[in-house]
């Protein structure tokens, strides 16, 4: 942070499928909301005149613009993005995060792009393994950290008890959770089921008197809270989020078909609108403050590509969170300290 | 089937959590709508005065009791069930298939329990590498066959080839799909995604001119029909399968939770209800006629633990078809023809 306490974050001006206009409502909510300061990157000539469309006179001078032309797609290659396009807007906000322009980086674009930005201009954290991309569930608590939902298809025992490690770093810095419950998940709760990566992981975690670890756990246990942090490998936490979300989409599709079948049905559905629409909004994934990539050297938090305002500012205070807490030291000494009782470093 | 062409399906009589009645009452259904016979495994001491108490007159011949004394209870371990527990309904009803005293074996019971017994018992098909858990997922234009589920947490890509050659077949004998599609469950679609195995698996299935393979699909492809065989190792398909119920369980009991939280919304639920429960029913297992074990030298379908009348009459109804579709040689036939033109049965 600068001297006088102004947080600073640095925000992709262009990421998400509906760039700019979630980008600059969302920052122009965040200053207000958190007095913070926001880098935008972005192409001057499209971000210029939409943030004075906006007419935000007020947080004008906490919002500046810096220039980076190029925008990577949903559909490129991490490697593409990195090496061919360095004018781009997450290459751009990543680089003035490493040099300490800004306190964080927040971007609704391409996560494989962002991922490999940030391993090749950041940096892990010392011995840290993998960065894991890292999502906030709803249970019924509050919020579930899971990770690994995607930077890694293959993992090792030893990356997933390392991921035990920065999930439980992140509940207790950014959800306020003492000693959270950190769970495996599995296809079955005794310690025989499993894939032979998560018997391994299981014998590791056991061990470790450090974390609070209650075994494996099912998606039905995982959604109704038995943990706060739930680690799995990024091939089956990706598929896994991904269920929940298809399948939650699927469920409201069918719900909205059925609110239409009948008078009587569209009657009802026009009553309980409200209440529905407020209930199930806790599987909006604008609510939950995006996902950040555990283990790179700096606060970096990956918003949904179909992000709102809303969506934007709850990714900016989730990284503002993080900084106000001092997650990243943090989570280097608890990493630090794992390798130095449990694990060879240059394993 | 016997000479005067009546289906003769052995129903484990104390699988389902609420045995025996889902089990009596499905049989009943069976036998006046498809006209089959029924042998009942179970405690004779239990099951006669059941019987008796539904009053089954018209259909008594048809239902008969064959004693096995022993429950496989859900929690046990498949290596007990099957040593310790020789007189259990699983073992008893597996027997019968083996020895031709039926043409099908249906139970809700212990999965582990079911494929140990039937490995043990029944065997493989000729090359069959692994049995697969395989189970229908509904979608817009009907069924899915989704496999593994569950019963090969660690597999080889040629397993998974495997699976695509047992699940098209499924699709084709019992769903009546002349060419399905078929796809490997990824985190992504394109063919540079996925884990290893899934990348191995896919090389080995783009290569495949015997299948409809279409690539790597994600979940919610998966859930909108983009696909009728969706491919996946035992462990993925098991967290893919649970996270899908425990989502729409969510989801549902949200919706629940809204339609109580206010009066208007009460007002409107007890309109809507009859709507959303039609238009919810795919949801319920009970409708997906159980979860074949492909793979088996026998026609084995398991039934949902919390099946109901209707779930029993839907597993035996599939297993009817499988039957009729003579779905096992034809599987037989395609696992042939795959190992002699592409793989070495010895490796």
């Amino acid at each position: 942070m600068t001297p006088n306490n102004i947080l600073r974050i640095a925000l992709d001006g262009m990421g998400s499928d509906e760039y700019p206009f979630p980008e600059l409502q969302g920052a122009t909510q965040a200053t207000t909301e958190f007095g913070c300061q926001i880098l935008i990157t972005g192409d001057r000539a499209l971000l210029e005149p939409a943030l004075s469309q906006l007419n935000n006179r007020n947080t004008g001078n906490l919002i500046r613009i810096v220039h980076a032309p190029d925008r990577v797609e949903m559909a490129a290659s991490p490697a593409f993005s990195s090496r061919s396009k360095a004018h781009n807007t997450i290459a751009c906000g990543i680089q003035l995060l490493r040099d300490g322009k800004v306190d964080a980086f927040v971007s609704a674009g391409n996560t494989g792009a962002i991922l490999a930005n940030g391993l090749f201009i950041l940096g892990r954290l010392q011995n840290a393994r993998r960065p894991a991309l890292t999502v906030l569930l709803p249970i019924p608590t509050g919020s579930c950290v899971f990770l690994d939902v995607g930077a890694n298809s293959d993992c090792k025992p030893e990356y997933l008890q390392q991921f035990a490690v920065m999930g439980t770093v992140y509940a207790q810095t950014v959800l306020g959770i003492r000693s959270p419950r950190v769970a495996l998940l599995s296809n079955g709760e005794e310690q025989s089921k499993g894939n032979q990566l998560v018997k391994d992981a299981h014998a590791i975690l056991i061990q470790n008197t450090e974390l609070n670890f209650i075994g494996n756990i099912e998606a039905k246990e995982m959604l109704s809270g038995a943990a706060y942090v739930v680690v799995t490998d990024g091939f089956t936490g990706n598929v896994a989020l991904k269920t929940t979300e298809a399948t939650a989409g699927m469920v409201k599709e069918m719900l909205r078909h059925a609110m239409r079948s009948t008078l009587r049905a569209t009657l009802g559905g026009s009553l309980a609108k409200t209440a529905i629409r407020s209930t199930l909004r806790p599987l909006d994934p604008n609510e939950h403050g995006g996902a950040p990539l555990l283990g790179l050297n700096g606060v970096v938090i990956v918003a949904h590509g179909r992000s709102n305002a809303h969506g934007i500012r709850s990714a900016i205070g989730a990284a503002r969170k993080a900084i106000r807490q001092n997650m990243l030291p943090k989570m280097q000494a608890r990493i630090t300290k794992q390798l130095g009782t449990r694990e060879n470093p240059n394993e």
